[in-house]
């Protein structure tokens, strides 16, 4: 193995951060050698500074790194951001200021004009907002973006469409319990249970699918002039975000057509072959009760996008089901495939 | 309490059929004296003839009846039926013919032209099809059916809105584990898991919902001229179907004019006091996170239908959240309150 | 109905504090006129001072209550106790001090030497520790207390085979959810799997059976010589915990008398009618894979005890499963009852 | 990689049988090339002939297979046993009696005197009943098992502790719906409840137990003489068997020489490296409320036993908790490291 990147993540402690560090594990282009987080934290081992709350143990070795303030200083250049909202904005702004290359699951910046919300087999382009975003902010560091849990689940599923015009979208969610987090939802409150609302993730959805879905306009991105309309409901599922999707396209394909789509997705993490890239960034289930949560969204790694069901629909053009891992391909694969997209066009050099 | 209509169950040994038994328990109108099952039960003391998978025990005194074969003979006149599909279909066509009020929960008959898709609260002039079935068919008994369950709540929910015309529906259900019956759903396929597919039970929606918000026209039911879709998805829940929905709406009300229809939908059921009928047939919830099914789908004994969260919908016109007790308001109960109306007509004397 | 006796509950905003509310509406006795809790909450009215986490939603006139500080002052003589363990000990002494008859669900003072761990089937005599309890405070007031959930499942099965001698037990709970209150246990603890710790709550069945179990002695309760050992585990269950019991007995009686004694089993309560009592405290199920959870925990208002699968066991004498409802005969419904008895005693005089 | 050992499957289209398949892909030593089912599937392709119910989809090269009748002909030699108890018997002693290897899951020969029940952690030498066996059958081929699934996490974690003595032991299952096969337990009882019953499974855990930990005394095994009860329950857990453990030791070791037993268990696998067996059989895990299925079942492979709570116990000597995956480790894991030993015994060649 060559020589790896060094990589740190800032909020190291939370959940989030727990599934940075567990993805990480054995990457060939990254290696883990710095934890960020809370006053509280800082100082301590990282075995001694957090519960570990996914299947299995601590690893070894990260269980005896010392954890550190959220500030700049010795940090690697490549910083993992999985801050939570309440104080991503700051610290990652202080880190970029400082030099840091962030590639965060946070949502504060996504929606901000200069800032990619990037998904690699999506809209790669959309790095090129990060010249404009340094030179208005007087950074040498940069913040990308990667979408909200469901949205991407949702993005996925929608982009072997792209080609035969997205228009309206109706999506319903049935989003697992992991993307709450930890503590996150009371089991009083889900077990044998559905809560049909998730704050904030239903507006989430619907903007941020129609700025993945834009076009790079040298400064910004125009957002795809669609209008998608989310109903989030929480279910008592482990991971994985279950979506239903009914969609309109401008082309009026046949359903041929968009098999052949499905089938056939590829794009430029696939051709560059980037470590944590899926074969197939999007598998179409011809099993007529598939995908499903518990049987699918960890096969490939959690990074492909699963969709079954394809059907017309009686109101809109075409409805159908898709399926990814929420805290995989929704959060820390989302961010760690961002920054190989980024390596792999000489950004992190 | 005045004498009681002596009433009887065709199916009686099944999930439904044991429905049925729990909601008739202490009818102030009916009083079960009959319980007919497949030729292995009959015979045997009910108690014997199957396993009680409901909460608590067999109620004693049903306990004790001698199952019949379901054949014409000595049973009531008024019979509930929750026959398996596989075989309602002659059964209740004999009954029927035999001079029977046959109430029927199973999907056999459902979109005859001549047997109303009755849900007493929207549609009780759809009963006036009897007359023409007793004539067409030469019988001098007569059938009608109850909606699908997952059906029901949706066309609960869309009851107070029929004056400003409902046009376009999407709709996506996650449904209880209980709508599926005894063994029903494999506890591998659902623990932990969604099934984003139930075999025929879109296609039910979709068209019984037409039927059942349609006009009476002399021999037929106009159907609504207005498409829905719906996606139907397995959850693991006990009891209650959740469904969301998008609606498109020709009058473009406002949204106070949505919740006050909300507020202030009553109907025939209301009006006449049936005893199954709930005081009001649907409920506006204001909590921001309701309704749930483990928490509201038991009140009002199960027969009201929960609405909650109404809001635009960037692609229809309005949005909301609804939840029905499947097997109670969507089942056992329906056909109750189904006879009530149909006793509170004369048309069980 | 005759005047009722007014009563308050002290921690009215948390979960065991719901409880009480729910469990107390129509009772014939006690008329709930106060709600005390933090310092948060006083002045607010109670529906705008917590969420509501029962199904349903909270009762309509107690939602208008104004909550009060924890401080003797207005309150009711009677007064149910949901405080929390952090803050019970000062709150219920200032209020037995100041007069105050508290009836507690709290842990902190059941151990206590001169307080009664009531349950009135078992143990009504061991009311007889207050006059002690009150010379020794000098207080006016008093506390009484009732055991943990997990407890009073297991002493109300062995409380019919306490003729024959109780020695040695070994008991593996299987307890629900709602027993941790609200948010208590994490989704993504429990959601498809078990937890095998519950803190605290070994040690408490251990030492509560022994008193609850022994014998008054003028001023102590001399406790039970058995050894009681318990493995205490969470699993996705809402409410009702189950409960495996190995016992040996004394007397090696043979299993038809445990049978009968399991039948025949009642007490003080029932042979006063107390409002709350079951009336049959302890029911035999002879269903070979019951007692179950979700199916019986609510029969009998909740205010049973469920047992089943009576067999010799190899090590011990005998062994068996048993079940109660955690939240009510394990916390409200106990605590109701306690205060019936000691009504009954004229102790509320 | 050198020639593989050709293998096959007797009842492959079953659950157990896909679990078969799955733990076989990729094996160093054994290549699957044989299917055998039931008439109804024999002729078709693999994939045809069933519905795959595990995580992911059937592997593609054995869905190619075509399914072939369980009658011995052009099988292999070395057959792993997947059969339905109902048919085992007389199949398995045809294929024995025609000189193959029979490695069985299935519970019909597990007690027969001449027959290893085989953990080879546990009791490898039992292996030497196969020539009697052989003898007294007058079978070129033969037959071992393994036990079942729950009796396999409880002899595992008493494993370390057999040079201690074990004498008695008090054992509560919370058992996973996986154990119980396709469909298996209905949704209906499982979803938010607990099975306080599984049929035979109390019994078997008595009884194999005192076998598996027994001694070989030329023709026949000794059993161990202590006594065992269990109490065997269904929880709402997907994979991975949970067994909460009391236990008496003759040696009375202090609480320090169990945890070093633990900790450095190892036995004859590990010593030859076997492919499936785990570098350490039992882990003890210090965290105060682990091993739990959904978290640690997977680990190892699903090879391992996690034992944790170690603590005295007040009636018997010491209690804890254990966990195994019970289809890996408890079924087809299991019967694949028997064959593994027998081969490195020479019993293939």
């Amino acid at each position: 193995m060559q020589t790896r990147i060094e990589v740190g993540i800032l909020g190291a402690t939370g959940m989030v951060g727990q599934h940075f560090i567990k993805f990480l594990q054995g990457h060939p282009w990254f290696e883990l050698k710095w934890l960020g987080a809370s006053d509280r934290s800082a100082g301590k081992k990282y075995r001694d500074a957090m519960t570990w709350h996914l299947a299995g143990t601590t690893p070894e070795d990260v269980g005896e790194l010392v954890v550190e303030d959220c500030k700049p200083g010795n940090a690697p250049r490549l910083l993992f951001s999985a801050m939570d909202a309440s104080v991503a904005t700051e610290i990652e702004q202080a880190f970029a200021q400082a030099g840091h290359v962030i590639v965060s699951n946070s949502r504060n910046h996504r929606m901000d004009r200069d800032v990619p919300l990037l998904v690699p087999e999506i809209n790669p382009e959309h790095l090129k907002l990060v010249p404009g975003q340094q030179r208005a902010r007087g950074w040498k560091g940069q913040i990308v973006t990667n979408p909200n849990c469901s949205t991407i689940t949702l993005t996925m599923s929608l982009a072997p469409l792209k080609p035969f015009g997205v228009r309206n979208v109706i999506v319903t969610t049935l989003q697992a319990v992991s993307g709450a987090g930890y503590p996150g939802v009371a089991s009083m409150d889900i077990v044998g249970n559905v809560v049909p609302f998730i704050g904030g993730e239903e507006e989430k959805m619907q903007q941020e699918t129609q700025k993945i879905l834009g076009e790079f306009r040298g400064d910004h991105i125009e957002p795809l002039p669609a209008r998608v309309s989310a109903h989030c409901n929480r279910v008592p599922v482990v991971d994985g975000h279950t979506v239903t999707v009914s969609v309109e396209l401008a082309a009026k394909p046949a359903s041929a057509e968009l098999h052949h789509a499905f089938d056939h997705f590829t794009a430029v993490p696939q051709e560059r072959a980037l470590p944590s890239a899926p074969p197939r960034p999007v598998i179409y289930m011809h099993e007529g009760n598939r995908p499903q949560p518990r049987k699918d969204a960890e096969r490939e790694r959690g990074m492909a996008c699963f969709v079954g069901r394809l059907r017309p629909c009686p109101v809109l053009d075409y409805k159908f089901v898709a399926l990814a891992h929420n805290t995989i391909r929704g959060a820390a694969g989302a961010a760690v495939l961002n920054a190989e997209l980024m390596h792999s066009e000489g950004m992190l050099d």
